[in-house]
């Protein structure tokens, strides 16, 4: 089902919180996701200049639109002197719009200073949110009753989730493609943004189909592509090795430099988080064995206890 | 002297490839640096659809602006079909422009398949340089006078700068800003907008300053960005540790556990850095280990020999 991305430009909108995560969607859908990405301003205008000087335009207006459950409104933000005009008073019916959106259980998503639209609508209180490191001491003092997290690049609760700021926006739309769809599509949008994907100790854990995609030799790239998609299938170097247009022995070595790690390990990692989908899912160990390229479920077996310390019955359970 | 950035918008174009920049040399204006941000576009138009549907609008006519040496033009790209509508001969006093801003030494930045508008300007000719991954064959053949570099977030050749696609945009703006004032100016755009920095074996270096900032702790932030604006002085820890009000036991566990590195060998690197730059400039020694907070010679030629296994003799040199 086709879901609406909905994009509310505030006045001095800093241009990289709302592009980032329109390059995601737009990538998503061009890739076949099912989203449309509208935009709208708060006041009625057609266009809204942003701090970096170039405007933005053909923006509907919020009361236009009609969102069902599951839909997402993004709230990029803007400088803060920009963002406190956006009062309660002046703008009463935006604020109850937004706790009703919030209600229905459609997804509400700020970026930076855009948490303080979900702060002055109230719904920041008793819930653990993020906001841009400069703005945390404004945010304690401004809304007490929420719970600020300082070191996480995003914060999902529920139907609201916050991200830290600017290009972290990027990995909360990464975020929510993985979680709408799957990680190999999250991955193909990143590789399509030519982006790094996030590492560091407080960053909420990526998935292995995200994981050793943090290079740009495109041969390898080529190769992993190949791998995700055709796990089914029994995967030798050297038919590897013809994709990549280069010899096993050359592939072998190239892989290991720019990942880290060996192919063989690389496939038997998106081996067992494509078992783990599919057994989530519900499907028999045999079907996963098979589905998996693997000829045993011995050796299935095998990986989850390795990989991921789990027998198939504690992920079925 | 002002830098004018001169951003160019082709119909079409993908927002992040346009405001990935924007917000780089936004940023590190408000931070000091002397950066005029100006949008125009290609046809004679107040404004252009985005590939993801938002509209960029203000913009004036690439014929309006004068711009001198060391300037910088940013071509953003746009979809590869609407790429090719930009044709020679339709546009021809667009790229007799483009040409004439190169041989006035006018900095030309692509981002993308932006890399299109050099190569119908006959400017990758005998050149290194650097596109989406998507269109590396397409740009072999259109351009079979290139040098087509496939495994750089960025290439930089005389004052011709490419980038690899879409967010790669943000590194080449950083480098720019790393260029032309320091690195530190460059993470602190970077932390300002919460971006991690790229790391790979393939990238071109970056230097220590920007170096291990690749996590979320913001004590830890605040404690680095002191660090980096008080190398002259001595940098204890307890101090450090007030900054980050914390004890000086937590401090350090916490700095060597989202870093990697103890507090005592990021201020030695920061220093070898500090010195290296001083020395380049032609500082004499005794007045660069002052600098650089150090009592002893003898010290800081340790730290260089250890860190860049050089001796002060083969910087200044």
């Amino acid at each position: 089902m086709e879901t609406t991305i909905f994009i509310i430009v505030p006045s001095g909108v800093h241009p990289l919180d709302l592009t980032g995560p329109a390059q995601v969607f737009y990538e998503a859908k061009t890739l076949g996701a099912d989203f449309e990405l509208t935009y709208a301003g708060i006041e009625n205008v057609e266009s809204i200049h942003s701090s970096a000087g170039i405007k933005f335009g053909g923006l509907r207006s919020w009361q236009d639109i009609a969102l069902k459950e599951n839909d997402i409104i993004i709230l990029p933000g803007a400088q803060m002197e920009q963002m406190q005009k956006y009062n309660r008073d002046t703008y009463c019916d935006f604020y109850d719009w937004l706790v009703l959106q919030y209600r229905n259980k459609v997804c509400l998503c700020s970026i930076c200073t855009g948490a303080y639209f979900l702060g002055v609508a109230g719904l920041l209180n008793d819930s653990s949110y993020t906001t841009h490191w400069r703005y945390h001491d404004y945010f304690r003092k401004a809304f007490p009753y929420g719970k600020l997290e300082t070191d996480h690049f995003f914060v999902s609760n529920g139907n609201l989730i916050t991200s830290a700021g600017i290009s972290s926006g990027i990995d909360l739309s990464l975020h929510l493609v993985e979680n709408r769809y799957d990680s190999a599509l999250a991955a193909e949008v990143a590789r399509e943004c030519v982006l790094y994907l996030r590492r560091g100790p407080s960053d909420p854990q990526l998935s292995v189909f995200m994981d050793y995609r943090n290079h740009i030799d495109d041969r390898v790239h080529k190769v992993q592509q190949y791998i995700s998609e055709n796990l089914d299938t029994s995967l030798r170097i050297s038919e590897l090795a013809e994709i990549a247009i280069t010899s096993p022995r050359n592939l072998t070595r190239r892989f290991k430099k720019v990942t880290g790690i060996t192919i063989g390990t690389y496939i038997d990692r998106l081996r067992v988080e494509y078992a783990y989908q599919l057994l989530k899912k519900g499907l028999v160990f045999s079907s996963v064995t098979r589905q998996c390229g693997l000829k045993s479920e011995e050796h299935l077996r095998n990986l989850l206890k390795k990989h991921r310390n789990q027998l198939p019955s504690d992920i079925m359970s």
